[in-house]
């Protein structure tokens, strides 16, 4: 039976992942909070993204804007027109959501019972900002305007030349008519995105080798489906790049995309074409890379090629120039964009999905995480907590293991209960320290996912911990 | 001359570490974006205080709460009803300021004329949440009520025991009257903070050894003021202890920011303690820890004694048990709060501020920045740009270091020029391909605060670059 997304929800409370914000206070629709388990795997999540796509890219920069920015923002972003939905109200079940403005009329709610609509709604939360001459202002509903704000003085300052990209993963808030879904549909939550800027006449993408792309191919082969006249048919990224239906520029970014989710671990990622009325306002051609979630497959990350719309629309409303000078034609362009964008908590809930498995053997639940995501690294056990030099050896095991690695002391219960503990909150690796440590200076190291066990000195824990973390060598050579 | 803090955010923005918010509508008073500098220093920073507050230490915990919450915990907090500054304008030269509630009718503006109040007004924005029934509700003016209202939660599914800490580093937001001084005093800002939970009787702390203690009064010593009946006298947090004017937790988490501000290698900071005047509604002590800034002698960080009033107050408007059982006396007991505070951007300031300098032999900024912080750790240079066998080099050379550090591959202008450049922004390191690296396979690496030069071969630059960062070797030794 796989797992629902309330088994899940009810997981993550109870192993310390994730809590509903103000719980005390039977909680606050839309809004969560990271637990000390949740918060290191978010951050181990948020950091190999920033890896991936930032310090491992030659042409990529990071920024952090401001959550709270001009009001304008949002006029030149077409936010303020366009970015509402419209609100329903079943007639018979009496249930609330939300439904997309093409939708109205035709559309029913589960249960067979008619909608009742309640108006259009904007997404964007309001304040005031200013004691004195307070205006109102916007918390950001996406990231990406803070890229193209800031995309001049990133560009001038940083002397990157086009194609180049600038990314920030941050906070957003939509005031959602209808949260739902655990983490998935809330209304407060981290988008990690870039705008990759490119020459407007550009068309081909120089590092997207044949080499390259083919790799890329074994993972996008038979997951992507392009849209047809009405519906959607299957094909893949390479078809659609031979039949130049697609950018060379957009399909690597996506291949990329693809690729970062492979590092994750995760499988079951299909790639879906939006169909015209499903389009942005600001969007040419977008794609939906969906997960399979609990309650469905659905959306984890986008990519929208955004053409020249965003950085012409600050360009009118604010009449500054945010043009790039062409060395080659010595001319002034306005670049063109494509926006790759991932739904962090998305991404986080995708990853214990697929990393839950309750193993029958153990009659426990295994979180097989990769060992780089894992919050805890390594958890180091006395075998006897009653027998003080065994316990004052493991602390100073533990105590040199964590100045390096996230790690956990357990000094209580049967040593079966203190791996399954470890086990269901996906710790990697577990060493015992018992009565040979104390004359040999050694320890029992056991691997998580086959529950092998090796002996291993203590002045080697360090780099063998390293090694294994990195991917550099595997449990069954040591 | 030091530098002004006008000059620093001058600095800031040529060199990409932090830009004006919605820089291109003029700006926005109060918020800022962090450039592509800038956000790798900050995260730097931010990964640092993570690791010596939670990772490295046993009884810590991290979260990450929702910057929305019930709107009950404001007004549990105490927020809504004394979170709140009284706005002044002068008469005379009109500058608009805030004044504590106390002043009114007592200070005058700098420039001498009298203040007229314009009211007073709550610090925390407030907006509206649902669509159809919406309620008021506020962004967080601090992370503190996070961790207070996850205690009960944190506590169970952690199993911790008391004394035990719960860290959050997270954005919170103040309608400041006037915000001033660069990053100083914004409206948007990141708290680096944590709540450390004590049985309420406890008066020991068991980790202030007075080989620790020692260790810390080395940097205490003279830089410590303690409030007599009307001013401050200069004292140590030792002699503070021996007259029992200070709780042993209070003193050991005093010592524990100091050491962490040594370890980034800050040295200007002062202690001071609040006046009763100064004293937030919910302190029974609080000490402010200084920094230098061109600006003054200001607060970069603070160590409040919580005791029992946000527990109590939480458990009072919900109702709720938050009570942690103590084992010893089988009872009950609602733990009290030692709460070490950190403005994440004033660190950032401070870091800067100390780091930079003008180096007068080299006609040119050097950005001394502890190697753990800085933005870029090495930069790659072909000495000749138009040797395509050079730039070849480099460029492996680059493509295999920048999967470990952040790196950057610097192909134009003189070798004297790229030097200047990673001077500037504090790059510690410089690799140098010449034409002795096609043959004999090794490279000039270049100290940034020395400007000493070594021969290092190709296959061991990484092994060295790591050493070097972690300070387990010195540049003089290689």
């Amino acid at each position: 039976m796989p797992i629902t997304i309330d088994e899940m929800a009810a997981f993550c409370k109870r192993k310390g992942f994730v809590f509903r914000s103000s719980d005390i206070y039977g909680g606050f629709a839309g809004f969560w909070d990271f637990g000390p388990l949740g918060v290191e795997l978010f951050n181990n999540i948020k950091q190999d993204f920033w890896k991936y796509f930032v310090h491992q890219k030659e042409n990529m920069v990071g920024i952090e804007a401001s959550i709270i920015s001009h009001p304008r923002t949002w006029k030149a972003s077409g936010h303020i027109a366009s970015f509402a939905d419209v609100a329903v109200v079943c007639k018979k079940c009496k249930k609330a959501t939300k439904i997309d403005k093409s939708e109205v009329g035709n559309v029913k709610c589960d249960c067979g019972g008619e909608y009742e609509i309640k108006g259009e709604f904007n997404l964007l939360f309001k304040t005031k900002v200013g004691a004195l001459d307070s205006e109102d202002a916007y918390l950001r509903g996406e990231t990406a305007q803070g890229m193209f704000m800031d995309f001049k003085l990133v560009n001038e300052t940083s002397r990157l030349k086009l194609p180049f990209g600038i990314a920030q993963i941050g906070r957003c808030f939509r005031n959602e008519i209808a949260p739902r879904d655990f983490l998935f549909r809330s209304r407060e939550f981290n988008i990690g995105e870039f705008e990759f800027f490119i020459h407007p006449d550009e068309k081909k993408c120089s590092l997207l080798t044949k080499t390259h792309l083919s790799l890329k191919l074994k993972l996008l082969d038979a997951q992507t489906q392009e849209k047809g006249k009405d519906t959607l048919i299957e094909t893949t990224i390479g078809k659609m790049l031979e039949a130049k239906k697609l950018e060379e520029w957009h399909a690597y970014w996506l291949a990329e995309q693809l690729l970062w989710f492979n590092s994750l671990g995760l499988t079951k990622i299909k790639v879906r074409e939006h169909m015209k009325s499903e389009l942005s306002h600001y969007s040419s051609a977008t794609f939906d890379l969906d997960y399979e979630y609990p309650f469905g497959s659905k959306e984890v990350a986008g990519n929208a090629n955004r053409g020249q719309y965003d950085l012409t629309q600050h360009i009118k409303e604010s009449g500054q120039k945010m043009e790039v000078f062409d060395e080659e034609t010595k001319k002034n362009v306005i670049p063109k964009v494509i926006e790759p964008t991932f739904g962090m908590e998305r991404v986080f809930l995708a990853v214990l999905v697929e990393a839950y498995e309750y193993d029958k053997k153990r009659e426990n639940i295994v979180l097989k995480l990769l060992p780089k995501l894992a919050p805890v690294k390594v958890a180091v056990f006395p075998l006897l907590s009653n027998k003080p030099e065994i316990v004052k050896k493991a602390r100073e095991v533990f105590d040199a293991l964590k100045t390096e690695f996230t790690s956990q002391l357990d000094i209580s219960g049967s040593i079966g209960r203190r791996y399954a503990r470890q086990d269901e909150i996906g710790t990697p690796y577990c060493i015992t320290i018992d009565f040979d440590s104390l004359e040999k200076d050694d320890v029992t190291i056991r691997d998580r996912d086959s529950t092998d066990q090796k002996r291993i000195k203590i002045v080697k824990i360090a780099e063998i911990l390293e090694k294994l973390l990195k991917g550099k060598t595997e449990f069954k050579d040591l």
